[in-house]
């Protein structure tokens, strides 16, 4: 059994690691949602100038970045490592930015769990004594993800409901060891889940039962009850995935109908054509570092689960009729006590 | 600086993180060459059952994690993380492995480099107590890899003089707190570098540079020369990157040719139209955990410094006019003094 392990899998951080900046960079219709203000910046040029969506999706990584090195008071050349990662093939977003902000990178895919995560090896690193500030990024783009996972936008192919939208944007956090109102004090791998949902029109329900197996986990490892947490928020399970974690959880004796918020639902509820929710990997990065950390660093939440999860599929099993696996990575931030 | 750092970025772990089973699977080119009767596992079958070359990958990744466990005597449940990735989008080989072997799960991409960077990521996480046993895997196939960045196999398209041929295989590592005769020491991770190369037949001289300034300063951060370990040991740079990176390392004052080896070169030394060297995932993997591990077990070999290579850039990238960045991450294995 490993020195840090609480439970079953959860690890408990020898020292709590800070949350020394947040950055969050969002879209158009992102800011059309009833959260739109709490992002940090609404960047128009979906196309980087009629470039491409790749590159324009680049340019949100690194702006989020830049953003949460800026709220930090940091550069460029204070972090030991930039750990995140993006939907798009080979990472892309994430290993051009790498390039262009001269920080050594450690890439990673967990899909849409990525924020989490990078949060989760960034957070162990800083408490191994192997880094004192880490910058963690992800990113993710309507327009280069749907032709990438789904069909080019110029076929106007139209959306199943259960067809979740991918949020354009990038979320970054700065983690430290210098101490700063919030921190984080523990964190959960998960372990691939697959009920054998082949639909890549329907993540959340593929993405539901890894949620729903991390957070009871977490829960029974603390010995803690949904309320422990002022909020346990979910990345982008949408409204259907949603519905069927409070189910899952429910069938397991626990409600957390109460306290359960997905990032997905949140930021386009209300938003035209985006019914049932936003999803990749800046939907819980954008809703985390713009909404949730900042309604604690205003006092309004104390304690919050964050679990972000990913559909770790690809176009090439889809079309081989694999079914779509799901994890989900679980870090639990507090305010701080000093 | 964090405590763990010596010099400008190598990391020193606390206390030796251990070797304690290693497993390595080819293809039926791959056992053609010089080193073939090191490799555990000749597995010929390389389109699964005729199913497709993506399942077949999946195999040979669940494969050489089995028989590592195997090697160290352990079952799956012991392994408290699966740290690893292959080319494939979406890194599908490592994450529909990791739910069928189902251990916690942490999936990331380095292209060519992942094999060091699971390697270097796993020592940081169990030198922090996050971790007892962690397996680190990854594979690559030729026939997935051609169809994917280049070519259909189909299409018979010939290679430049340049193009190095996808390894077919994968190597596992299991890592351990628990003593064994080899150990790893020393990490460093890498930044991302790129010298404007967008050949992606030509991927050695994209991947060069980041191995120079990788090795130049594990050199310079362990102020040693580089006879001080017996052999330093790139992933795939294959003929042309070889020569490539002795140049650079002569340009800055060091002469590394007498200790240099690489795997890509190694694998297919002699075997007819692979005269360029191999490359993928699976390159630097089988060769370490084959050739290089074995010889070390051995008592041939006492120090290495392993530095595997990746190419980090995409299709999509490629067709939109961008150049190829690299990147080289560094682990220092010895002999343990047990």
């Amino acid at each position: 059994m490993t020195s840090n392990r609480i439970g079953e899998k959860t690890l408990k951080l020898t020292a709590p690691v800070y949350i020394r900046g947040i950055g969050s960079v969002v879209g158009e219709d992102e800011a059309k949602g009833p959260i739109k203000q709490y992002f940090d910046v609404l960047d128009k040029d979906l196309l980087h100038r009629k470039e491409s969506f790749e590159q324009a999706e680049r340019r949100f990584f690194s702006n989020a970045t830049r953003q949460a090195l800026h709220n930090a008071g940091l550069g460029a050349r204070d972090m030991d490592f930039l750990v995140g990662g993006d939907l798009l093939n080979q990472i892309i977003s994430a290993a051009y930015a790498a390039r262009d902000l001269d920080i050594p990178f450690l890439g990673l895919y967990g899909a849409c769990s990525s924020m989490a995560q990078s949060m989760a090896i960034s957070s162990m690193l800083i408490d191994g004594g192997f880094a004192e500030n880490i910058v963690c990024a992800t990113s993710s783009h309507f327009g280069a993800a749907e032709r990438q996972f789904r069909y080019p936008l110029e076929l106007g192919t139209p959306k199943p409901p259960t067809g979740q939208n991918t949020v354009t944007g990038a979320g970054a956090t700065v983690l430290s060891t210098q101490p700063s109102e919030l921190c984080i004090k523990y964190v959960q791998v998960g372990n691939v889940l697959d009920f054998g949902i082949n639909d890549a029109n329907n993540m959340g329900a593929a993405m539901a039962p890894a949620a729903a197996q991390t957070i009871l986990t977490v829960l029974d490892d603390l010995q803690v009850q949904p309320d422990h947490f002022d909020a346990i928020v979910t990345g982008d399970l949408g409204v259907f995935g949603s519905e069927m974690l409070l189910d899952l959880c429910a069938q397991a004796g626990t409600d957390i109908a109460g306290v359960h918020k997905d990032c997905g639902v949140m930021i386009f509820e209300g938003v035209p054509k985006k019914d049932s929710g936003g999803s990749g990997c800046a939907c819980s990065a954008t809703v985390l570092n713009g909404y949730f950390l900042k309604r604690m660093l205003a006092g309004k939440l104390s304690r919050i689960l964050f679990v972000a999860t990913g559909a770790l599929h690809g176009p090439t099993t889809i079309q081989q009729g694999e079914s779509i696996p799901g994890i989900a990575h679980a870090v639990v931030i507090e305010r701080s006590d000093i």
